[in-house]
């Protein structure tokens, strides 16, 4: 059995990851800390686990999780780097769900996260960006997984096939991405209210999204040059899911593009492509592990339209973490993650 | 292996069937009936099953179905009698969703379903009401089960132990249910758009609603006499689950009703008490085989509150099947349905 | 022109507030106040005032409000008390949206709301609570009104026809009440945002709820005795909207539910009596000054069921506020209160 | 008085079209026609206008619809071109909403609709798209109005500043439009209940969408020459309300964006620029006759994105009817259509 602690996990990723490790048939649930919560028991913040989850947050403590094999944090940015470097050098191996490990260059990290400095700049080469699709081999061979954020997961995961192929232009994609409220967290703020979120529909941080940097850096390492990315996020009035609409210019027009994706994924567990003429659609992974593909050429013009949905809480998140588990550890990749989503 | 056909199964509870059968471990789905669906893969149908289940409806066919060792109907009313009788008869296990066999007394049935003649009327008396919490040794000697309405199990469980125990007045019952709107089933109806159920909330049927009787003849048979309930449904716009909120006037003052409902339960895998003080939601429930209550008394007066709440297509149709099988086929009850409902 | 301010109006009280006092033709707004909001546009808040209200939330200043004719107050409870009284005495009428003023016994005022001291005791005898099917004269002569919450709208409304006649057991009532999630206020609560009420269903405050002295006390006035209430809360997964479902038991089975219920509402503008068989929808009355009732009596058993919705941001709260302001300067009742719902 | 007939009128356009003309202060509503719903009561079908609307569907009646000023149409498509003709002849305008007379040429017509005959192809020429922002004095002298699509309306209103000006490539449109259910009207199809509509967001028609030559004609019109646009239609789980987010290159990087957007639409009653660096939310809009833009730049670079949003039922459709009304009989443009958005 993995000895595996969780840091945070008082959101929803948190929520969705002890979810997924309940079921898990290798893992054993050792210890979840929480300052804000220390005391509470698992179960009365979330009940779906009551019953099956017997956990109580306790205090943040390094020697408990130093006797962990793996630690994730599901924690806010800024909080995993502060700890990380201990548990590695004890030989717990780390897996962040947030973003202090994402960004490889430390001046990229430091402008787009808060202005915050980084507690260990030394760690960021070593990091893996722990999107299996892209990196499987340096993911089975890691200590430190940066997991990758939501938006990231659904927009590299559509647009990686026509990228690697180099059939567009490397400088002019759009990705009009829309999320399920789950996405802005679990936090006590206004505008995620159901009566400010509900029945509603808008965009957000069009000047500027965090995720814009992680996207082009996953981007550019495989298409062989820069890339530039207009990144549009909007706020969807449901609980779950990620819809990625992505829009690029075909620089090869006779490219088979239905038969570029399904090669690329054919051997993926937890990438599906549609038949052509398919719209995804977001309940259909709800709760599942799985990016769902389609891939249109309107009026057979030069625009390529790739659709991409994910459960941002899971292939965007808590999932993709135990994928990354499964591989660090050498179990089948699709260990504990065979849920089929809930529909409807 | 226990091999599986279903016949019907392209509504709610068909899909939510399909999703609990397909992670079951002892079971062989063999195959799927439909006459509108025929040709249709099911994954067509149901996106979340998309590489899952590759079965295809076929058209029904007595001679395939006589080869399970149980069939599930999933079908509207008044299917399941016209096919029960010979699939028994080739030693086949029947389980009917539907309400064909959930009524004791012919010319109740046949007042409250439409005036429909009973097929078989002489199968309504082995048939067995297939509600494990007051049946379990029936129900494992049954060949056919009636399946629980989704209210009547609501409330029944949420009744059960005051009736039991004789400490409420019978002819005051009052059952105020909440169900979301898959309760009402996958028709093209324009009372469940989402632009008419969305956002609103109303009762319906309050004359008069077919799970009144089958909820009288429940917790008469348990309450030692007659029962008068009053029964009022409401849709409200959520996608799963029911709360029933429960009224009854005590006749004994004295009694500790939070034990009373503990003790009753205690060994229930799938009831689940709350302490006192709680309210259960219904979304701590969804996807999951569970039903849970709390009790109140406002105010040390004369009424007991107990609020109930389950996931309308799992402990009150598909889930419940399932836990119907497995003490049919002499399993343990909770194999194949230890799924934690998904939350957020 | 009646020149009006109001004090706080941050909330969703208060936009609603804002939206019918702009649309209404005899009325100027003069002042709005807000500590937290000082300097911020009114329409920076709330996005459907862009182009409609231009003013800005100012300090609280008692000399800009004491020259305004009517002060409404859309603050939390405990606020309305510091202020009225200077307001009174300066010749300003008063209108307090929170629960200041609405019950007339101040040891239950200081029971149920915190434990706080009331600021003006004295004031609790005069002023009126502004129910006006129940208190139209009186509100025509009061300088200070208690504008009724929203569940205590909706209930009685639905039980005065009952009460007033006799026809009823006082001792056994019950208020099964669903609410939308705006009846919760505009806060930033981890309970009420989309991810946590969206999709979901449950009871709260089962033991005890503020609005039942509230309820009780205006039932007792009519009811010619004392009368005892069971009052269950829910939030139910919509933004506006009261739906009460209210259970009596008949003393009088002859009576003539349906007549009783016309007889008592023909000539009130604001509430309409669906005929014989109906159930309302909280829809139906969204963003309209309306309670619509409809009354059965299942079984022609003993049970009376009376169902009553209602908007809480309207009827249950701004729009009735509105109502009474047109009482008190002896205009038309339905001045500026003519919108018709918004369906879908 | 404008005496105001409606054919139809019992979908989601229909029941707003008789929301505002019943507030309008102009009009009298004489007649509505459906050959489904004949005989039942308007308040019937529509909660919202109990008490408000006392009119009765009639079956059509060529007769009484001549004795009107101006009949709507509120019909299915291919249902306007057979009346329309007869009561043009008989000195009656019209104007219809659905989209007989949107294309002006005959073979687009007939090729995106079904391959429908057109009845009266030579109306085609005489009718006037009206959009007023576009062609105001055209709709002034019109007789026969084509009231524009949803989509139509929020991306043309979006692009027309830009394509107008010249300072875009016409050949690389792209509009990603999100639009709440209400759009796909009131009909009794699964893929629109709660419960496969609700809580999933998905594309639709990416390889074609009838609004697509409808936007294309529109733009060309004002843009000097052939415009190509990619247009991908999404479905969000809300009731009303579009939102398009639309994309495109810039050929004269050094404009002013926001200045073009506020001066394009200066004295435009009915759209709304916000200040820089804003985002639009659906539900600002939501029951108001009103379009509200923002424009953005990301990173400075060569892409614009404009946010463009409507209430798909109001600006989208009835309102916008209504507003065209208003220019064809002289009226000031805004009368009857000053309702505040219902905000929450």
């Amino acid at each position: 059995m993995i000895k595996v602690g969780i840091v945070g996990g008082t959101g929803y990723t948190g929520v969705e990851l002890l979810r997924l490790l309940t079921l898990h048939p290798a893992v054993e649930l050792a210890v979840i800390t929480s300052r804000g919560e220390k005391g509470t028991k698992v179960s009365e913040l979330f009940p779906n686990l009551r019953g099956r989850v017997n956990l109580t947050f306790v205090e943040p403590d390094e020697a408990l999780l130093k006797g962990c094999d793996v630690v994730f944090f599901a924690t806010p940015n800024g909080t995993a780097m502060n700890s990380a470097p201990a548990l590695l050098e004890a030989g717990v191996k780390v897996i962040d769900l947030a973003a202090d490990f994402r960004l490889r260059r430390i001046e990229d990290w430091e402008r787009w996260y808060y202005g915050m400095r980084h507690a260990c700049p030394e760690l960021l080469a070593e990091a893996v960006y722990g999107l299996p699709e892209a990196n499987r081999e340096a993911i089975r061979a890691a200590r430190l997984i940066a997991n990758p954020g939501c938006y990231p997961t659904a927009v590299q995961l559509g647009l990686l096939p026509l990228l690697e192929a180099g059939v567009v232009d490397r400088q002019s994609l759009i990705a009009d991405a829309k999320s399920g409220v789950s996405g802005a967290g679990r936090k006590a703020e206004v505008s995620i209210l159901l009566c400010e979120a509900g029945d509603n529909f808008k965009a957000y941080n069009v000047p500027a999204h965090r995720h814009l940097p992680e996207i082009r850096q996953g981007l550019t390492a495989v298409a062989g040059g820069s890339v530039e990315l207009v990144f549009v996020p909007h706020l969807t009035p449901m609980i779950r899911g990620i819809h990625a609409t992505l829009y690029a210019t075909l620089t090869q027009p006779d490219v088979d593009l239905q038969t570029l994706f399904e090669r690329r994924y054919a051997n993926e567990p937890f990438v599906d492509v549609l038949p052509p003429g398919s719209h995804p659609e977001t309940r259909g992974v709800r709760g599942a592990n799985l990016c769902r593909l389609a891939v249109h050429r309107p009026q057979n013009g030069k625009t390529v339209v790739v659709l991409s949905v994910i459960d941002n809480l899971v292939k965007g998140a808590a999932g993709q973490a135990v994928q990354n588990m499964n591989l660090m550890f050498g179990l089948p990749e699709t260990t504990g993650l065979e849920q089929i989503a809930l529909l409807p």
